[in-house]
């Protein structure tokens, strides 16, 4: 739960823009990675350092800089240095656990936002900070840890594959969120799996792990929900942001991610009612199972206790009992607890209880 | 329910604008159909080729292509170059799962919406996408599979009913809009025939199956509604459109078209509250038969437990028990135990359990 | 509950415009009455023809045209002709079960609004759809079936009671719309005292009668609810309406229906709350009979069954059981039990269950 | 549930701005009184007839008149002459049950708003309708009963305490409301300490009585808050009213009201969710009574009914049953039943049943 | 409850801006400290008098006043008639239970903000009203008792870290307000401990003081999300806010608190969200619990219950009871009721009871 407050009470009283890492240190390793292009050609520098930074910077050509690990307060700070970041903005970079948003700094643009993955072997969905400054001709990418997100993006442009390396940072920097929307529908995917076999469970086999799974499949939703929900705000705001770093050709693909964004908030809620709904499920099939107990115990009380009762008569010691010397009082006995038994049970069959 | 998840991760890493089939492919057979006509004349061609879709599309009649099957991307990238489509609007046809949406292309709009199906021998609900692309002169409509939800438009430009043979192509595009909102009227009434049998269920007769139709009838609505709620906004936006491809005589149908959609979301509305009013009936109804169950048991063992306990004593072997030995012990015990019984009837019968 | 969907498939696939009536043919006869006036002077004629009509139409007088039973399509085509309305507008006259709403056709407004009838002897509330054409010095209601709701209007009219002769026919057409939001009052009130008793049902006798009942109270509502909602917009459009048929003096008195639609709606929210929680005590009171039921149950066996078991010891046939030839035994044993039930008696009057 | 109502179905189809008295008459004695006063001097006029209202009116002072009884329409009748009210203004007067509202009617300005009282000796709260008429250099308030809620204002005009003998008819107005909305804080609080006793009772004796007052608290709520909410637009209307009445120094004072009907509003949401969640710990606690209970049965059950089986067992009276002959058998059949008993019992240890 | 209802009671009925504390008196000492600064310079005065205010005030430098404890009438007025402040600001200062807010009085801005603080020692959360003015060279902080929320920002003057001692008095009315937003951080992650702590204990112990906690936790988000609410309204108002009090350079810090606030909001509501899931764990647990008990009864009676009726058969005392006689009839029945055990044991195998 503490995952999304990210213990900020740590940056309590520190003056605003303070540089401080909130949240786990996700990875030891703090490493950068440089991609330079033009339609043309393609350099990559893998471990640069922040003067490799300064050199990419003053090309003509587009230069986008990912940063794995955002922990080490002395990278941050060179690469806002050398950028001319705004200390706020930096701070946000480092403060893990930040609403989605999009600001403009005038000579840059500044987006946060939380990326979900629900791994297989992983309980809870996770959540991880990816901050973007797109800056004229270049991009700024913070991961909190080295991850394959945007594999296929690099793969792209070392192939030239569409029309990526044909574009400004602001087409790299719709291609990053773009590769952040597209890794939540596979987390919805796999969570849709997970509500697919709770729906199945709660009518085959309903056991109290089933509810804690109702829950944790609850619990995940709200935290995508947080997560996703003001992302569509901030990518609504970029699409129609008037500042000369979106170019006009852009805003088509921009709108289409402000789309998918919706779907994703579309699915959350159909996911939440569904679990809602399957939980509802739940509770019925074990009330479900109770009532089917009671039953059981209420027919076997109800035919045995009377003939005990008829039993216990004529296991009484009084001296003067007619029917125990009768000569057929035992069978007789036996013929009428046959026919109490036997009018139980139609009565039963009667009232459905069979 | 992945129904409307639509695998999508099967994109994810694919720059923009990639054409691939998303979503069963429910057809194998790919089918092109061309009416064209103007006030005068009709003409009509089944499984078209793409070259004769460039014919008609110079023609001044109007045309309206329907292709029925939309995973063969060599068709929709050949449709896409004859009438120059953007690409973000091909890929939008092929991945199903959309949400509805109205876009303005400048020399075309672009519609998608989803048909909601709920076919008798089906549990749920189907849902198919339609996308229509209104230009000048011409309508193309794209469908998952070849269905029938078209036909009385196309008997209508047959027989010259109605204005349709009168107008452009904007008024043959409401005409198909209006056909799959007419077809909501008729799935709603199937759901509604489905609500009313369950409301008498839960009555009559509350069995777990009967909650399980009542979760799929949920389902179904939220499903339903998923499809539905964004069509208002999309037909509202398309109303009031300031394209010069909408004509301002067809605005009024237009309205009317939104009226509908308005009507059939609160009818979706009232029946999901129909349906949870319908739960709560049901739980209610299983919990007043355990207690029905827990009544007689209670009868039954509050009795005959004292009784038996009463006939217990009498069974004891101690040597001095006078009652044993008086003469009419026996009928005087069974005296006291009628006398008993007959008490707690009374007492049931005050308490109003019997 | 096909109540307000009115089986609306019927017109799937026609062409709109076309006249065809959706809905109960509640009248078999069809009846046009006209009341004619000026400050001065009032003409009535009950079944009137059409060309009765048209010539009322051309006097300078305010002329209400009342037409009881919307089935036929020939008497509404008829109408429409001699009005010139459009056939949308005909349409939506014949095809009960619309939103209310209110549309500006420049020579006429129209509004369609649903009058909600709890009758006595009915179980469920029932829902008419009464429309109105607001033409320069005419007004037309269609009415499903013969009502009594307008009387009082017309007894107005002919007692010249109020300001309504004196005023045009956006004045007629404000008395018939309050006459109909007056019903909801006296719909209201029925509702109200329906929910009232069963407050004290579920109090005093809760069965599970009452809940269908309750259920059957919270449907009223939801259709209710359905029907009145989309008034209130209607209504607040007609008194800004920038049309030369609302006169200024007007206006206030439909601010005056506005406010009385708002408390209407109000009054609705307000009910469904108080079934709700209906509900909730229905709930708690079956539960707190079972909680009785369960008591009594867990007494009695609590005391006997012990003392069942003590009394079986007695009755074993051990040869050497040295308590059985004690010359006591028998009341020293009955001393036992009754100790044995007394205690027990304390802790039950200790736990509050006596 | 019919206070709110108010039976307006006697009004049905009788002409708008007709007077007649809708509600309860709690009070027989229509009462007049009038304080007029300037910065300088109080004059006051209790028992006042209209002719002595027309003479105050006419006086350059500050005048207001205070009306407690409004269901003699004569009396309505004469001051709605006397100071030229609009029919529709002394129709919402007499009819109470009111949403609260504010009208302007150029010459004056006319706020209606519902005062709740919940009186330590009542059941439930209570509505009375207050109506405020703002003119120039008069104020007139009609009040349902004669009430002491505008007694405060009163001792302020005559002590000439605060500001209020140095400012006009608009401010003593506010004062008006402000009482009203004082009086708001009164019953919360009351309906707050009704709150706590709740919340004590539900935890340490929860009874179906209890419930009752939950449900009764929630009804409470549901009408304070219909009875409040619209009087939050009322004030805010008022105080940004564009009226040569208010003048610019009071506006402040209207803002301070507008606040306090916030605060008022959010402390019954508040209050809601509170009972809301009593009501949540009342069915736990009585479904907690109930597992104790069963718990109880179950014990007992389970330790008595082997052990009566095995006594049974050495009752029967078959010829050949070897331990009945044993010396020890009698003891040993006591040391299995002691061991059988230990056994459950350290079982129901483990369980935490005990 | 009453807690943030604060006996508003007391005050009704007398003018507005009459002056009387209202709230609980937290401490006996009123404390005036004073912090004045340049960049060059600090000077601090503890247990200020009203002179030594208006010394400071004349200085051109910035003057922090921090009044602790506001129940004194005549302190605060004295600092109202030295900073000549309005009486409904000073009003609201001793008027502790306000909403958040911000107003604007032209001269100075008045902020009024509640602090959540969740003592570790304390079983609910407490809220403690902050007023803060914001003059052109002066802050007025008023704090309702000797708190230590502010010492970071009195660190940061005294040690000129940061740029606090270079900017106005806008920006220490920023930092003060932070403070408060970064100690609601401090209270969430409290209260998200607790929330662990219960969801831990709802699977593994769930108690009727569970149940308590979980309505305390509840209650806790109640009273935090009313004190926090208005906040982001209040704080977004003063970041628009387009006085000359505000400079430039201080809105992006602004805005960050904003973001900050919404941040503290959503968690709430997550926090909420997670609450009444803990909640659900917690009915279905007890629920299952009963399950348990039930079971075991079921089995114990439907095992042991036909048995005792056997052996009571053979304890019936008839004269021809043929089996009594056999040789075996002992050993028969045994095997038989063995017999009748095992089947029911594999029974409820079956029906995976066991």
């Amino acid at each position: 739960m503490l995952r999304l407050l990210k213990r900020t009470s740590a940056k309590a009283g520190l003056p605003p823009g303070t540089l401080l890492h909130i949240g786990e240190e996700k990875t030891h390793d703090v490493n950068i990675s440089i991609i330079d292009y033009d339609p043309g050609r393609v350099d990559e520098k893998a471990r640069a350092t922040i003067d490799d930074l300064i050199a990419f910077k003053e090309r003509p050509s587009v230069t986008w800089i990912n940063v794995n690990g955002i922990h080490d307060v002395s990278v941050v700070e060179a690469i806002g240095k050398a950028f001319n970041l705004h200390p706020l903005l930096l701070e946000d970079v480092m403060h893990t656990g930040q609403r989605a948003k999009m600001e403009d700094y005038e000579t840059h643009l500044f987006v946060v936002l939380q990326m979900v993955e629900r791994r297989e072997d992983h309980e809870e969905i996770e959540v991880e900070q990816i901050s973007i400054v797109i800056g004229s001709g270049y991009v700024i990418s913070f991961q909190e840890w080295e991850g394959d997100v945007f594999d296929t993006v690099r793969e792209r442009i070392r192939n030239g594959k569409g029309r990526i390396r044909l574009m400004g940072s602001d087409y790299i920097a719709h291609a990053l969120i773009d590769a952040v929307v597209d890794n939540y529908f596979l987390a919805l995917e796999r969570i849709g799996e997970v509500i697919e076999d709770l729906q199945d469970q709660v009518l085959t086999d309903p056991r109290p792990e089933t509810l804690q799974d109702i829950q944790q499949a609850k619990r995940d939703m709200i935290f995508f929900r947080k997560s996703v929900w003001p992302l569509r705000e901030a990518v609504g705001i970029l699409g129609r942001e008037d500042s000369p770093l979106i170019t006009e050709s852009v805003r088509p693909y921009l709108r289409d991610i402000y789309d998918h964004t919706i779907q994703v908030i579309d699915t959350i809620e159909t996911f939440r009612d569904l679990i809602s709904g399957t939980l509802d499920v739940y509770l019925s099939s074990v009330s479900n199972r109770m009532n089917e107990v009671m039953k059981v115990l209420t027919i076997i009380a109800t035919i045995f206790i009377p003939l005990t009762f008829v039993v216990g008569i004529y296991g009484m010691n009084f001296k003067y009992m007619p029917e125990l010397e009768w000569r057929w009082g035992y069978f007789v006995i036996w013929g009428i607890m046959l026919f109490l038994a036997g009018l139980m049970l139609i009565g039963f069959k009667r009232k459905k209880w069979l």
